[in-house]
């Protein structure tokens, strides 16, 4: 593969081609983005080679889209329509199932895999980019049958490269799936440092009181709300089944405290703590 | 000093002896609690020299209490019964209204101080305990006018071994402050898990799809029952103030999504991003 394209600059297309650089001898890497000053600073951080411009994917090898989920939609069949045959077009976006809709009509959706790795930080834009983002982590991969299979490999090779586990999903399992175990974790968190800032109108005291568990929880509500607004509109039908499982939940265990009934709360507590076999798995990268 | 009592060898109170032993050379250290396997281990693991029962507190230059939050209302007056004179008695609990009122009247009051470290881990017990963990950490201190001069500066000694910087409030303002930063996160948290482990039936697909935005939201869900519980109890009001909050919150961003209002997700995000200056302060330690 001679010329590889990454469309948006970021955090997460940003670490998968520092990976890919070093195994990928040869090949050319450019960076596209609306926003000139990030791919600039993505030649500059040695993520890409060249800033590049769209009408350039005629050359393209392959193409990496990392864009916020709304403008992938529209982005993702442009790159379609451009690409040369045996082109190899990814979109790593952390919504899957509106992107499969838009394309599945598509004379070259073969040429399309959707994939999403689960790695990240709270950070964003091109000076996030790490080095072994992804290195066990995991790569959900969906509808891979449309994939022509010269391409899936490709894809493999790729994700081998990174470090990843791949995971096989529709694209309805992964959107509700993510809604819980991804998206409910930003809006409590981000809810939670709302709640938190109106309380204490004087700063200072926040500041003072908190400790590493406030920290830890409220860890999420630093991220881009530019990155983070699409995906909860794009999910919205399983973010508001989560967000309706989740205040549900609150309410229940705000009748316990306001009933004291303490052995409601100690046991919700309790089976709770089950997550603790559950994060070890996820510490020791399974 | 001669002989110091730690009355429950868990995580805090057995963190706080392994930094105090190192400095307070020449003094003995005896270890109370009512699970003797804890008692027991303490000894093994250095936190103290030998275990105690109460009838020795007539012996006592210092006795930390470092027991659940319903138990140190029980034990507080016994202890103050039962030291000698000019001995410090400092309970280090996460809720401070009660016991100052449970002890205003005690004729040794002047005895005590009341203190919460805002330190810690999700672990707990006698093998949880570590050094250093105070070290740059904020020590509360509730109602210091009514410690005697000379135990008030016993205790700051103690507190300038363990590194905390001190800060002076009411139980009330304690209470009310510690329900937001503290006690609130660790309901968020353990609701967020219990809402996911409903959710996903087949465990495995957690495990897969959770990545380490879950994992930091959901830390605090692996606290103890038993001692998280009679905290809510004993804070019950402005627990239930913050859940309140903190649920109209999740509410109204509920609404948004509902509404397709993205102009309102983005900025509800956008204004709590001022989150990340407070937490660099956190992590600076001030």
């Amino acid at each position: 593969m001679k010329n590889v394209y990454l469309i948006g600059t970021g955090l997460i297309g940003g670490s998968m081609l520092l990976d890919l650089r070093e195994h990928l001898k040869g090949a050319l890497f450019y960076g596209i983005d609306q926003n000139a000053d990030h791919a600039q600073r993505a030649v500059e951080n040695g993520i890409v080679d060249q800033v590049a411009t769209m009408a350039d994917l005629a050359k393209a090898g392959l193409v990496l889209i990392s864009v916020p989920v709304d403008a992938a939609l529209v982005v993702l069949p442009q790159v379609l329509d451009l690409v040369p045959e045996n082109a190899l077009v990814i979109d790593v976006g952390s919504t899957k199932e509106a992107i499969c809709n838009q394309v599945e009509e598509h004379k070259n959706r073969r040429q399309f895999l959707a994939a999403h790795p689960i790695a990240g930080t709270e950070f964003s834009g091109p000076d996030a980019a790490i080095r072994n983002l992804f290195k066990k982590k995991t790569m959900i991969v969906c509808e891979v049958e449309k994939t022509a299979f010269k391409l899936q490999e490709m894809a493999k090779e790729l994700f081998d490269v990174l470090g990843v586990r791949v995971r096989y999903m529709t694209p309805a399992a992964h959107d509700r799936h993510i809604a819980y175990v991804s998206h409910l974790s930003h809006i409590s968190s981000f809810m939670l440092g709302k709640t938190v800032i109106q309380e204490e109108v004087n700063e200072r005291d926040i500041f003072d009181l908190a400790g590493s568990g406030f920290e830890s929880t409220v860890r999420l509500a630093k991220s881009s709300p530019a990155m983070w607004t699409p995906i909860f509109a794009q999910n919205k039908k399983h973010v508001l089944d989560s967000l309706d499982g989740y205040i549900l939940n609150l309410s229940r265990f705000r009748e316990s405290v306001k009933n004291d009934d303490h052995k409601a709360i100690f046991e919700d507590m309790e089976q709770t703590n089950r997550i603790k076999t559950i994060l070890k798995g996820i510490e020791n990268g399974k």
